[in-house]
């Protein structure tokens, strides 16, 4: 809930060089960063997820799409390739995502079917 | 390497009504925007590590650091509960990434030793 200093230089052993440390904890505040950056924008990725997922179990459309997600792998790559990111990281990264998205959707429309079975 | 369109209504079977169809698509516009913006960011995250992998290696400390992964998941957990996404998600996200983090960390840490040993 609290946005909390993450105390950067834990772990870092007794000994370490004053430059060093400074160097690693600065490091460590900007990953911190980026992570909440990213954080977030699953939030927001997940909402969307969500939805598509209701829209699916309305509409009786099977949970997993694998032309989508042969697109979305493809530009992943090219977008990853592009920013110098690992290509093969980039198509595991969206696989990993994925696979979570398809365990909600799931989780959606078997709700769908138990709402539908109970006549209360 | 080109940001072309990525056809988000590919895979809808025929018949799905245009309203559904429509919102579907924007929905995955939304989806693959916010991917790019998470594989930019993933991208900008990595150089980070990077660098911290050198420092580590050129300094001899060890590659993982517990304590600091600790920190990292107690305070992502917390975000993700903050953004309405599971904290247990955002845990295995963070445990993901590392795992990915330390095979960079070792390869810059053998890639030291390698070049440690070659005289030439």
């Amino acid at each position: 809930m609290t946005d909390h200093p993450t105390t950067p230089d834990a772990g870092l052993p007794e000994g370490v060089d004053d430059a060093v440390r400074a160097e690693l904890t600065s490091l460590r505040e900007s990953i911190d960063n980026i992570d909440a950056a990213v954080v977030h924008m699953l939030a927001e990725r997940f909402k969307a997820t969500q939805r598509v997922g209701r829209l699916k179990a309305e509409h009786k459309l099977p949970p997993a799409d694998p032309a989508r997600e042969r697109t979305q792998i493809k530009r992943l790559r090219e977008l990853a390739a592009g920013a110098h990111l690992d290509p093969v990281f980039a198509e595991k990264f969206l696989n990993f995502i994925i696979a979570e998205v398809i365990r909600h959707h799931e989780a959606i429309a078997n709700d769908a079917v138990a709402g539908g079975n109970d006549a209360a």
